[in-house]
């Protein structure tokens, strides 16, 4: 989601790194759950038994969901355009990140994801390609699709399509955002409606922060690209520039990224840019830095340390650590347990209200976000979803 | 492939049945082949270090055979238009037949099989939205597409991608009854090319079977489909069925099955329909009959064994059983371990050697074809499609 420098740090294929080990013949396989031993298994699995289940099926397709592994599958689809911080390198090199989503999905959700890489980047055949995949997977989180296409080809897919539909890059890094904010505007003893926020990065991840952050009740967010703040005096903006331009026109007023940090009270990074200290030292006091791009920050910890309150980053090595794997596995599968029809606003509020809730008592500087292997994420956000989904009327399955 | 009345015996959702048991949940699960316990190895299989690996993979697309799981995947496709004897049933019901499929090719080849069911049963949709898929599997196994349309999907996608398409029941069909006859042939002291076969059902499999045949030089073949034998005589002839009377007009001679079948040395059937005894008493003395339609055979084989010298159907409880699964696993395995860019008619012949060959010295009337659960099946038509492969140089992986 964040332009980084990765390409600084290896380009070649390095037989002695273990990373390269690990990923020899890929990260994940498919495991049979049903015994295969003699003919009398294959005539159950598989011909002639299968047929009555197939049958059962074509009478009654809510039953699907029991007799198929359908229901507890997410497509984790890209076309490889917006890689980490690597760009646009294709379908076959976005593989390796898109296995080890699958493996997170099962790891802390039980989900079971398939890898899909798409051999296209038109936005018109993304969305025909997935909608006809539809019948396959019980949920589609989409991932590393460039912005602004990433918004267009998710609006329009979730219109053709019943089940849950996701672009990670956009809402999972707003909600897990949004639950570090509001423990740490508890913390540093703010109202969320009160709060200044500024947003530096309008691609996927700042216009879904801005708009969740919004839903939630932040009314003064100001979004900073390279030319500056966004707002509707500039005349260089489409789309979903020039939409971001309108949600924050009541507060956001023009200039540079120094101007809109004076007297902020939150910085949130998702632009791999770099801020200079001059314009952190101008934050409120009790200031709150969330410096997401990976691997290098866009404010320095230590910098961000001699002017902030509360400081986090994407990366694991320093304290609040910023990170999706927080959101995605625990808000498919509540969304799959009540075979959701959709992710919805509420639905996403309710996870970061989760996810901020774990930390509890423990409430501090360095503590305003749970470790990403907290083992009571997944469920405890499952669990906030699933009841989220239930109150607006968007689950299916209604236990 | 064949069309059987498996509508008969069970329409409803049955809790007591053990079938429906062992299909909760679906038949299969996603692992994880990597250690996800800490911090340490998500930055390894996860961001950062995966990046280095996408990386390694945009310079050089061809490691990403050895670092993702792309190399090992086989899609298992259907649109639902010709599940089993059930007919067109649609994707959702098709899934249980895919997972089969699935699991089948993870026990008896070590394939990572994913099913995929689609949305739509349109040819151009059909072959557009697995192009764009390609770059997610190493190859794609087409499964219950209804006839004619599967032929066409199969060619214009072989044209489009370049991993190896194949529709398993035209090719896989084809292939195991090659095997049989080899065997069958030798068993009663017959040369190929002076073996007269009549093929009942032109449908996927018949027309494949007869393709296959004629490429292994069986030159006297007659096909039957509901209206008798199929010749340029016939008015109501178009596509492939056009395509079959000029293939067999050597040989074809119109009449109906009877008299296909007298002094026929070879029935095989793939048409679900039925034979009635005294066209079956015209055969030529130590006639072979496989009767491969699913459940009940075109010719019982009480009947049949009291005309043939070799009997075989389709089913697990009679000697002889001619089943896809013998084929699929293996074929894809060797296409698979030297990265074949399709499966060519040499490859198919040499699985069906190969096949054959395993009866050896044990060749006998009721044992004309391997079990499905001879271990040694998959692995020996695996070493046989490679050695083809490369021989023809389709092998992109020439060790």
């Amino acid at each position: 989601m964040v332009a980084t420098d990765f390409e600084s740090y290896v380009s070649v294929f390095d037989p002695d790194d273990p990373v390269f080990a690990l990923h020899r013949g890929g990260k994940m396989a498919i495991e049979s759950t049903v015994p295969l031993r003699d003919a009398a298994d294959l005539a159950q699995s598989y011909t002639p038994g299968v047929a009555r289940v197939c049958e059962a099926i074509a009478a009654d397709p809510e039953v699907a969901h029991d007799l198929t592994w359908v229901s507890n599958t997410v497509a984790v689809v890209t076309d490889g355009t917006a890689v980490l911080g690597l760009g646009d390198i294709g379908p076959a090199a976005a593989m390796p990140v898109m296995e080890g989503k699958a493996v997170l999905f099962k790891q802390f959700a039980g989900i079971d994801a398939v890898p899909v890489a798409l051999g296209t980047t038109d936005a018109d055949e993304i969305v025909d390609t997935l909608a006809r995949l539809a019948p396959t997977f019980g949920g589609i989180n989409l991932e590393d699709i460039s912005s602004p296409r990433c918004f267009d080809i998710e609006r329009r897919l979730m219109e053709r399509v019943d089940i849950p539909v996701f672009h990670d890059d956009q809402h999972g890094t707003a909600i897990v955002t949004l639950a570090a904010l509001y423990n740490a505007v508890e913390l540093t003893d703010r109202s969320l409606s009160e709060t200044k926020v500024v947003i530096s990065g309008a691609g996927a991840a700042g216009v879904a922060i801005e708009a969740l952050l919004r839903s939630a009740g932040v009314t003064r967010i100001s979004v900073v690209d390279r030319r500056g703040v966004i707002c509707p005096s500039r005349a260089d903006l489409t789309g979903v520039k020039r939409h971001l331009a309108e949600q924050t026109a009541d507060w956001a007023r023009p200039g540079t990224i120094a101007d809109a940090l004076t007297d902020a009270d939150v910085f949130i990074g998702v632009s791999g840019g770099s801020v200079a200290e001059e314009a952190v030292s101008r934050m409120a006091d009790d200031a709150i830095i969330f410096a997401m791009a990976n691997p290098n920050p866009e404010i320095s910890p230590e910098i961000a340390g001699k002017y902030a309150r509360v400081v986090a980053t994407g990366r694991s090595d320093f304290a609040n650590q910023i990170n999706n794997v927080l959101v995605f596995p625990g808000i498919f599968r509540g969304a799959l347990d009540v075979r959701a029809t959709e992710i919805s606003d509420e639905m996403k509020r309710a996870a970061a209200t989760a996810i901020a809730q774990l930390v509890g008592d423990d409430l501090a500087a360095e503590y305003v976000i749970p470790s990403p292997f907290d083992p009571r994420v997944a469920q405890t956000v499952a669990k906030a979803v699933t009841d989220a989904a239930r109150r607006e009327g968007l689950a299916r399955r209604p236990y």
